[in-house]
């Protein structure tokens, strides 16, 4: 175990200072001090090997997604990224593997302004646990149940592209074309923190999609008591070269990109908020009174797609 | 994945409830609203299988467990318990399995006053990570680097103790003698959190004992820049059986007692605050203004536990 505590001198000294971090890696715990005018936001996400990531995987990659699949989290909610703790469990201490995780974590921790204070480090099959905290003003996180009648549905990006990304990594092996837009965007998923910090006062709910498009619109509008009429043929899609990027779109998974409701009378302040993002924004759905979500393609219910639904939900 | 998700509802609506938590389990994160009077203290550990605990740990002692090693932590810095998240990976999912783990997850939060707001729950290799959360008042965190020069050294409880059980377990099957009262230290660590709040004020450095007493002494005065002279004679031995009982005091680790230095102008405001307590404190040593740590038996210096302890620094 002393090589395992020795590694974490990797992560000692590195990152971003904030004044809110008043004790951080060392002791027994680190100390933190909210602001009071925050409520405090705490999300936590475990990556696994084999299930949420491929044997081989490129620890930059690696130290990139423990983070960003947690600040997506934190996004999801129209939080401001402040602190987090990683749990790494290692199966043996290879200093230059360490490096290069620690150098992924703190590129996206430091672009994100979110100061590392503690965690721990075991020997143990490769996963990492990654908890973090963020900060909204009061009453103005963005949860999954606020959906109203008559919202629009909005996703950002391009839903399907990361699953892409993986079917060209499983085919051509892990290290293979990381030039690749879909497998840029696989390894290396970008969380929409400021979009959905951009969010706040605007979209009545939210959620981060992360396990396929239908699954995480279901999840938010099932929490809000509520269905939608959604529109596939608004729907960016992944140019993958197959004819199953709808597939992809919709089942995907790993996106991490946001999904939000915003009633018709904020359309506009939208439209100007959306204007210095670097992804694209689409309407996809409507929010209906009742609770079926019906799928369309060129104005017909698609059963296909009506069917996978009911399995989600 | 989605038996996994609902392997979440064993979790969900359990435990106490507390006014600070605004959203708990259920969305993309939780919410909490942090007291303004206090300092956030903030700690994680991991436990796996093979490193941490025996494989057909019963699920009870495992949910125990991950929770009393992250509370020792709190406990140690003098910290009251409020929120915690957990993620857990689980090679498959099994509701009977997770029920029992849920239990003795929720028996020592709901002891402690602890809400469970959030986690995450995957498949992979059997491993636990929590995160908890605490609070103390502002400037009265007790931290390993406050010892002074002329402090006495404390331990509470019966350090190797824990160690002891693991060699019972390990030698007769993990389902054996749970009655044993070594091994029930071992399965079900008490972390001494009433006893780290109440050392607020009085104790000037302190450390939870996790990895045996020569190590975690080392750490403590190792951040303080001091060293200490230690009577071995004093320690509390555990009865077991065999003549090595202060090699398991001394290095036995999974302990999770205290180790607290204390000046002594306070000694007689301590022996005062530990009349309540469940666990024996005993002085084990004193601060010196060297930074070496000479342990004493009978008044001889122990050189074999002095090599010990260059090992270790």
């Amino acid at each position: 175990m002393d090589e395992f505590a020795l590694i974490e001198q990797f992560f000692t000294g590195r990152g971003v200072c904030r004044d809110d971090v008043l004790l951080g890696i060392g002791d027994d715990a680190a100390i933190t001090c909210p602001d009071n005018n925050f409520e405090l936001v705490i999300a936590t996400d475990t990556i696994c090997e084999g299930t949420h990531f491929l044997p081989g995987t490129p620890p930059q990659a690696l130290g990139h997604r423990c983070l960003a699949v947690n600040l997506s989290d934190l996004a999801a909610m129209g939080a401001e990224p402040l602190w987090c703790a990683l749990a790494l469990s290692l199966p043996k201490a290879e200093p230059d593997w360490v490096r290069q995780f620690a150098d992924g974590f703190f590129a996206i921790a430091d672009r994100f302004g979110m100061a590392l204070i503690g965690g721990d480090t075991v020997c143990g099959p490769l996963a990492v646990t990654v908890t973090v905290h963020g900060r909204v003003k009061p009453g103005q996180s963005i949860r999954r149940n606020g959906a109203q009648e008559g919202d629009s549905i909005y996703v950002t990006g391009v839903p399907g592209l990361a699953a892409a990304g993986l079917r060209v990594l499983t085919a051509s092996g892990v290290t293979a074309k990381a030039g690749v837009p879909s497998v840029q965007r696989f390894l290396y998923p970008e969380p929409r923190v400021l979009e959905g910090r951009a969010l706040s006062g605007l979209a009545t709910a939210m959620i981060d999609v992360s396990d396929g498009l239908i699954a995480d619109v279901s999840r938010l509008l099932e929490a809000s008591g509520l269905g939608a009429e959604m529109d596939l043929a608004s729907l960016p899609l992944a140019a993958v070269g197959t004819d199953d990027a709808l597939e992809l779109a919709l089942n995907g998974g790993d996106d991490y990109e946001l999904c939000f409701c915003v009633p018709p009378g904020n359309a506009a302040e939208l439209k100007l908020r959306i204007t210095d993002w670097s992804c694209p924004v689409t309407q996809i759905g409507t929010v209906q009174p009742s609770d079926d979500i019906v799928w369309f393609i060129d104005g017909q219910p698609c059963n296909t797609v009506a069917s996978q639904f009911k399995h989600f939900s």
